[in-house]
């Protein structure tokens, strides 16, 4: 009796608790990995240390104080991690060298290092440049909460506080960038909007977390961050701090009667466990394998993603490199205190950075497991991220194919197979707004983008407590009283270095086209394809929404045993919106790729950033539409694709204080990139009642 | 020691056993259900033998035979349903009068009925009438198979199966629908296209039952249905029957080696139970109320779904009634035996008929629960289509709010919810094809819909075998040896009658336009919105590629605190197409509707189907373009969204020869519907490792 007991308790402990042991073997995994590392791993706080100690020894920058605002893995040649990656037993595999890539502020200039550090005890600087052009590199958070102390030993703002009955002790006022707007910056000193400038925006604490609810309108405070002095501060006008009564998100704090819907409690069961395996940065799960990676600006990077063709024995390759080049989010209100928020979060406060640990079964559910992010603080010393990635398999109920056929008048045939998928997830928190920013893989080859907008909308504060005071334009909606939440666009643009089954791709436009029918028979019309591929970059700017049209990339050096060219599509998920703001306009300007959501480039090892490498007040003489606009050569050869999320958001008292999750995204599906649908072979699952039978009979007295 | 034992086993029960037992209890519940129906029941079978009976002994239709093609419920005035459903306690609900309406055909005549069914053992026939205008009803299965039948004694058609070589043990030749072309109708002798014809189209199975993978090519049959009769016969040209090898889907036939990716299994667990209750058909989960019907014509048949408000402290209603009117589906080959293959699957064929009963633990997961729908046979009498709509708890991983404050110096705040959905799912099998149609109900107010597309795609026999020999418009993609699969539409229309915080409603269209700043800030530019309430169904007819704004139903009689008028969005998720057909095809006169993804109706009871009530053969001249083109009054009105999902379907080989589900859909989001976040207040999910210790501590000695 006591061994079947003992039998019982090992059936509920294998499948109920084996999430802790998982973790624990994942982290065992991931410090105890490969001799040396993958060419395309994020550097380890030993690497972060040894880049650090080259920067600071080097005699190229003898300016101080010397800040990090970028280290980063300097990627090598992508022939030759392609080379390596194609080794693949790791006695074949020669570790690459290891370099790092820095932006350094130093001397109020921006410096570009770098630094070998294959051999972390002798870490080397291998090049050192000035950056001249326009703009600047990330903010670092030190220097963020360095400007804000400012603001508190300012007599004006002592008195703008003072005047508005505000207690001192309740204000917060983060660093909000500025973007560029030519000759007519913030500061009247300023060359040419060359000046590393942020404001400083005011808010409420208090009784609420919630500060985004309590703004301190009116204000408008500049800060020149290499010179960390205030350089123009201005009180033009008060409203009423909102009172934000309600607006604790908290558990502990939201107000009584805590009766929100609560749905019954779920928790995936895999009674055979975990089907994905890590090792290091390196993921295996059913038919792909890739590589997930983190960066302080891009957050989660996917490399090598490679699907297992089980007809053709081989694993073929898919996408080389992809990450969220930019987080483009202009508002819509010309106010002095508004009009420049016209944020470029990646390029300016970096999704690594702002992808805050995620909270095990509220943000990734149960059977999750995670991976930490590091990145270098201001110092140039590693700050784990913890957390900052999940992966989990994917068990929403859906279907993967199914099919019934009711033809046959004796039997009626009916297959199906659940879907599965695995999710990397990340979630961006920069500043108000939080990004839930998925990559979902399904068996069939499909990656699935998904962009889940939530956090606390920017709101403004106002006069008005209710609508019928409004007579002209608000610029937003009213939340609440004193609380207008302004206009604005999301725009989430994904890098894509495709490399579907070969490194050398084109893009193809399948136009859905009318055509009168002229074939004797009764119908008179019917459309079909026509097929445009694309030769240089103006071929591949495409409107979505405009398009009626299957959006490929292909290989036309590998076809399908029918001829067909193996490829994949592009299918926009909703959530297409593309920007409406003028041309000439200098926030459209500094992103002014944001007009068409989809683009192909040729790869060029620099071109990652779309609105370029130093975001901060670029001017937009750099990125993605100015690279493009080169209008280089793109067929049959390495090429990226650039596809852009677009929200355009009106505010509703919904979303307030904090806003339900709003998703859209797009994913890439394969187009005769297989012979036939991969996930035929899929086994049925176990029906439904053999779990518990099988759980019981080990409980109740089964032998085994 | 035992009774610790006990303990263990009963966890073990409780938690993974629990699916069979909870099913037995609905069944039980769906039975026992209440003392009378509620008004907007589907028909039960006692309903249907009652029904049947009174049409019979009908002295209004002398000719025989009589075949039912549609009973259904026919349901009360809204009205009278709005104070049932008000009525909120059952003691205060006086039974509604229960209707079915019945078309028949008999003596070469549509016949519509009227019948009373209040009293099931006294069933009269209220009125009756005989429709004049085009189009016929559904076709019953029966006579599906009868037509089928016919060809199998037709000479010429074992001479044309001979001619190619075939087994006739093999064949098999449902029955296609024809659509209307006008006087060029498939039979000289028709005239107008007033015949209830249909095609018979052949395919080979015998080694596959994948019949669509064979098709007979060349060959064109046409059945008078109601004379039940050959009326035509040719055969114009051989292709070769593709050998269809490795086609057969079964998990028993597939060829081996069954090496598909198998990813994990996964079960969900709920610990406390499952979280929804079924009284007959009315559901309650969360906040949610709804009531779920069928019909043998719309399938899943959603009403009086109404939401409760913890802050208003009310049940809110949102929607009255909302079903699938039509699934168009045209192809795209202008051939002889394929020009006309433009379906309109709801009204030739049913999606109720054509729901066939879901797969336990494939086609929805183990934890949904499931209900019966039932139809009338040609005869009248009830078929029961078991477990055609399922209902569960989607715990997909997703996150219903979150956000992490990174703003203060001392401390990261950190507040996630889980999300769960609801879904009720159906999934139909139109002869090739499946559709999985989900309502998702959020907590937060939303509702998704989402069409997922699988099965097979419908090809046509080619002398091809590889894509070089095509030198001319193929009308499709080669998928395999002689094997094209056709270019074809989908659209999927929803007929949804919102009634946003009560019946009077309005339609909005909140446009984003762009703005010259003149405010004397630098920005040039930024966006406002333009708010247009249409008055008339003219307004309200819109193509969602193009218009760049949110699209809202309001209630102009009801405004928020803030004095803004409570409201739904819909947002377009993926699938935007519209028709590209020209305006005078015939296919296009029929679902002329088609050309714009929504549309606004004022109610109008008869107003269901959105090629008209009878869709076979129909020539335009009735259903939602014809209504909506008397362009009525919609503002502060009872009025009818009716939003269209679609697809321009390009084949790939990967959808061969089972297509991997591809989704698309939309979602109705409350816009100030609530006064804030409704789901602010839902609690944190328990922690993921409260789960595990609580289930090892009775296996392992806890007391209790």
């Amino acid at each position: 009796m006591s061994s079947l007991r003992g039998s019982c308790v090992g059936v509920c402990r294998s499948s109920l608790a084996m999430f802790p042991l998982i973790l624990l073997a994942l982290s065992i995994l991931t410090t105890a990995a490969s001799s040396h590392p993958h060419p395309l791993d994020p550097l380890s706080p030993a690497e972060f240390i040894a880049v650090r100690a080259a920067v600071l020894a080097s005699p190229l920058i003898s300016d101080r104080p010397l800040t990090f605002h970028y280290v980063g893995l300097d990627e090598p040649d992508k022939t030759d991690v392609l080379s390596y990656a194609e080794a693949r037993s790791s006695s074949s595999r020669a570790a690459l060298p290891r370099h790092a890539f820095v932006i350094t502020r130093a001397g109020g200039q921006s410096h570009e290092l770098r630094v070998d550090i294959t051999n972390a005890t002798a870490p080397t600087v291998l090049s050192h440049a000035v950056h001249h052009g326009a703009g600047f590199p990330m903010h670092t958070i030190e220097e963020q909460f360095e400007a804000e102390a400012l603001l508190f030993k300012h007599v004006s703002f002592v008195e703008s506080v003072r005047r508005r009955g505000l207690d001192m002790d309740d204000v917060i006022c983060p660093v909000f960038s500025i973007g560029w707007f030519g000759d007519a910056g913030p500061s009247e000193s300023e060359e040419k909007g060359q000046q590393r400038l942020v404001k400083l925006v005011c808010f409420m604490a208090g009784p609420t977390p919630n500060l985004y609810a309590r703004p301190i309108e009116g204000l408008t405070v500049v800060v020149d961050l290499d010179r960390m002095a205030i350089v123009k501060y201005r009180d033009r006008v008060v409203y009423p701090v909102p009172k934000a009564e309600g607006t604790d998100y908290r558990a502990g704090k939201v107000e009584s009667p805590y009766n929100g819907p609560t749905p019954a409690p779920g928790v995936v069961l895999q009674p055979e466990g975990r089907g994905f395996h890590i090792d290091g940065h390196l993921v295996r799960w059913a038919n792909w394998e890739f590589h997930a990676g983190f960066d302080m600006r891009a957050g989660t990077v996917i490399s090598l993603a490679s699907i297992h063709d089980v007809e053709a024995g081989a694993r073929r390759r898919v996408l080389y490199r992809g990450f969220v080049s930019e987080v483009f989010v202009p508002y819509m209100d010309p106010a002095e205190e508004w009009y420049d928020r016209t944020f470029l979060d990646t390029g300016e406060f970096g999704l690594g950075i702002t992808a805050f640990p995620l909270q095990h079964g509220a943000d990734c559910p149960a059977n999750a497991a995670y991976l930490n992010g590091y990145y270098a603080d201001q110092d140039g010393k590693p700050v784990e991220n913890k957390d900052t990635i999940c992966i989990f398999e994917r068990y929403a109920g859906d279907i993967a194919w199914r099919h019934t056929e009711s033809a046959f008048p004796d039997r009626l045939i009916t297959e199906a197979r659940p879907d599965v998928s695995l999710v990397v997830r990340m979630a961006v928190s920069c500043g108000n707004y939080d990004y839930i920013l998925d990559w979902e893989f399904k068996t069939s080859g499909t990656i699935k983008f998904v962009v889940s907008m939530t956090g606390i909308l920017e709101m403004k504060g106002t006069d008005y407590t209710h609508a019928d005071q409004i007579k002209q334009d608000a610029h937003g909606t009213l939340l609440s009283e004193n609380t207008i939440g302004v206009y604005h666009d999301h725009y989430i643009t994904y890098y894509l270095d495709l490399d579907v089954d070969g490194t050398n791709n084109s893009f193809v436009k399948n136009s859905i086209t009318t055509k009168r029918n002229t074939a004797g028979t009764p119908r008179k019309s019917y459309w079909t394809v026509r097929r445009d591929v694309a030769e240089t970059e103006a071929d591949a700017q495409v409107d979505v929404n405009v398009a009626a049209a299957d959006l490929l990339i292909v290989n036309p050096n590998k076809k399908t045993r029918m001829g067909n060219e193996v490829g994949y599509r592009v299918i926009p998920g909703g959530a297409t919106a593309a920007s409406v703001l003028d041309d000439d306009d200098f926030p459209q300007r500094r992103a002014s790729y944001s007009k068409k959501q989809l683009r192909v480039t040729p790869y060029k090892r620099d071109e990652k950033w779309a609105p370029g490498l130093y975001a901060d007040r670029s001017s937009g003489n750099d990125g993605l539409a100015m690279w493009s606009g080169r209008d280089r050569g793109i067929r049959n050869e390495d090429i990226v694709l650039w596809y852009t999320v677009g929200v355009h958001h009106i505010p509703y008292q919904d979303d307030f204080p904090v806003m339900p999750t709003m998703s859209g995204g797009f994913e890439l599906r394969p187009a005769n990139f297989f012979e036939r649908n991969p996930v035929l072979k899929m086994r049925p699952p176990r029906l439904e009642y053999d779990l518990p039978t099988s759980v019981n009979c080990s409980c109740a007295g089964n032998s085994s």
